[in-house]
């Protein structure tokens, strides 16, 4: 990898005479101001722009003239190696990437070498405090580049965990892409006998305001010492360090791209609120406890689904073509209570006849899909599209890979779909799951 | 059309004898109980099932056996003419269709004959101590038909609103596709000079819960006294009758399938509240003003934009597909921060070197686009992607639709789509505007 990658000209000669290095703190004094911060790779076509990572997080490109560089500090960190068979500890700990475990990617800007689980340790010393665990970087990809494969190997991992003498699971993961997996791994798990419990970060811990420790810490406590026996998200309640929620696998996603709060639980309730600082756990909603049952583990899922938003103006050959390129399924967010344009009818019915599953959820997110109170749902449902309750569009999707990997018999597919399996259908009134919004005084 | 649609065998038989029809208010008598209901068309595969709206709403079918059904009211009505041309108001209303509009719809089942504006008045007698209306029946369509050529019309039949004398515009809309079209109505009209104020309801007027009537005057009441120069969306503010908000039309969302709030705006607050029964209006946020601008209108759109949701083992091969197909603009709701997989990368390229227009929004609906932060998108960026700030996914679509009508150079369409316009683009902090959700005690 280029050490200084993308500079070019003047400025990198003067960054190599310096033995300045991308990850390096620097001091550069302009105009009598001095900024610290650390060498970040050039974006930019200019070949005189400097990029620097400020205290505060943010990264700015400064032009280079009439400006001194100074080296502080080298500190990139030689990767840690875990030498030998880690000790079998009380919680499995397995990383697959993410902000979470994002040190050395924010140092040097790079995105490949994540932070190996044992590096986060170093950084919150308190782990050793509330759990002895065992670590293993299963694979440190960026959440967005999450893959049905993977959730796959992550079931895997898993399980294996379930089956030994772990009190819980932790999986540190990407926030993109984290509910994908909280429903993949609430399909593909099945007889769960110990808590499994999702944990990201929204800052990466190298910031002041990083909320990695509190989530980190949180979600091993509450692997060690909670009663749940199903697949949670653990993820900052507030923006403050107040308390940590679990979600239910299958009813969390992420609404807010950069608030510590981000996750939130849809059409329902939070299973748990975590009060770390008093070491206290509180339970919200009813769920499945800790068991003595011999876990199961069903780790494939099948790509070929698509999940479908409905438009004004989006034409109905997708159907077509999706059906033709040999999709299997396809879940459909449509507008209101389950709707698509009228000229979808036959699509969807093409793709029934062609063995095509399709699912209607809805793209209001809260509230459930009813396709009984309009002409156009009723017409969609004698095309053969599925009435998914209130399931959300996304674990709709895994759910619908995870079916058609697992379930030969269309009709039975069919029923698996309208069949709560995980949580991901509620079958309570809904209406009053629903945020308080703010309309002013 | 048939006035038994759906019914055979013996039922069709029983119901001809008693000179019921679809529409009719009917009395069932089964095993010692009675239930009263209009007849709706038959939905159901078997022969011997009558589908019964009852009084509360809900559709019911009751298996023919050891039953008898009596007809208790004709309830069809002639469809109403306006005679003449309507008196010239204060506000027009322009009707689209839409649960708002659909009485008769309910009553026979049937998706086509909507129902007047005019009707409408005579459910809502207090219509008249608001404003006097000038009523026009511009089509009548559910609103999950919506397409971008009746967007052309509406704003055209706006426009010749905006420069006669009326106070304000109120149109009726069906709530699938309200925000979409309230996000068309802000860039086709331009220099708007009163109120243009949509509105619609989530239950139909003949239902005791229907917000319908309550929406429908406070968007009068509004159209002709409020100081808004902007389209905006009358909806509920909360379950009950206390107050209706204005939401700005580009930055609304229907969030809930059911709900009378449903609509909520998004990364800011509403425009304003009315308190109908003090008829009293209030102002939250700063608009634009009512003034004496020429307007403009600029009605066409060009439907080539296709809106992609990202999800884990989505194949990029749907770029090539879109871009082959002859789409002009690709809306992406990515991931988080504005993310995708990294193999869409060099997909969007293609697209961009196609004169393929890419922006990208986030699936997490709250907060803003942020492609600096991580690798993935950076070089997303560099693919020529468009960060589209904290603009909705839907807004960002429509008005992608609007620019490739109205623009031609792809440079300015591209600084088009970055540039607030409408109140799309919030540049202020966001964090703050997020709801609060309940997380119990």
């Amino acid at each position: 990898m280029d050490k200084l990658e993308g500079y070019r000209g003047k400025l990198r000669h003067v960054l190599e005479k310096a033995d300045i290095v991308i990850g390096d703190k620097i001091l550069i004094k302009k105009r009598g101001i001095e900024i610290k911060g650390i060498l970040m790779p050039s974006i930019s076509r200019e070949d005189d722009i400097i990029f620097v990572k400020l205290e505060n997080g943010y990264n700015i490109g400064i032009r280079y003239k009439d400006l001194e560089i100074e080296k502080v500090e080298s500190i990139i960190r030689e990767p840690r190696e875990i030498k030998g068979e880690p000790k079998e500890g009380e919680v499995m700990l397995i990383s697959t990437g993410g902000t979470i475990a994002s040190k050395v990617e924010y140092t040097t800007g790079a995105v490949r070498p994540a932070l190996s689980v044992d590096e986060i340790i170093e950084f919150v010393p308190e782990v050793k405090d509330i759990a002895k665990i065992t670590v293993e970087v299963l694979f440190s990809i960026l959440s967005e580049n999450m893959k049905p494969e993977y959730w796959s190997r992550i079931s895997e991992k898993v399980y294996e965990s379930l089956v030994k003498e772990y009190k819980g699971v932790v999986i540190a993961h990407g926030t993109d892409t984290m509910a994908y997996t909280s429903s993949a791994l609430s399909f593909s798990l099945r007889r769960i006998n110990k808590p499994i419990l999702i944990v990201g970060s929204q800052r990466s811990s190298d910031r002041p305001s990083s909320d990695a420790s509190l989530n980190l810490l949180s979600a091993l406590f509450a692997a060690k010492n909670s009663d749940l026996a199903e697949v949670g998200v653990v993820m900052h309640g507030e923006p403050s360090d107040s308390y940590v929620l679990v979600h239910r696998g299958t009813k969390v996603r992420k609404m807010h791209t950069s608030r510590r709060d981000a996750f939130q639980t849809i059409n329902g309730m939070p299973l748990m609120k975590i009060i770390f600082d008093e070491r206290r756990i509180i339970q919200i909603s009813n769920y499945r406890k800790r068991n003595s049952d011999v876990p199961e583990v069903y780790p494939r899922f099948d790509e070929r689904v698509f999940l479908l938003k409905i438009f004004p103006g989006i034409s109905e050959q997708i159907v077509y073509y999706l059906v033709d390129k040999g999709y299997k399924g396809i879940i459909v967010e449509g507008t209101g209570l389950g709707h698509s344009p009228e000229n979808f009818i036959e699509a969807f019915k093409y793709a029934n006849d062609n063995g095509v599953i399709v699912g209607m959820s809805s793209q209001c997110i809260f509230g459930r899909v009813n396709m009984n109170v309009y002409t156009t749902g009723r017409l969609l449902l004698r095309s053969g599209v599925l009435p998914l309750s209130d399931m959300l569009p996304e674990t709709a999707l895994v759910k619908l890979m995870w079916g058609l990997a697992n379930i030969k018999d269309l009709d039975e597919l069919r029923r698996f779909m309208l069949t709560n399996v995980s949580g991901e259908i509620n079958d309570r009134e809904l209406m009053s799951y629903f945020p308080r919004w703010n309309h002013g005084n």
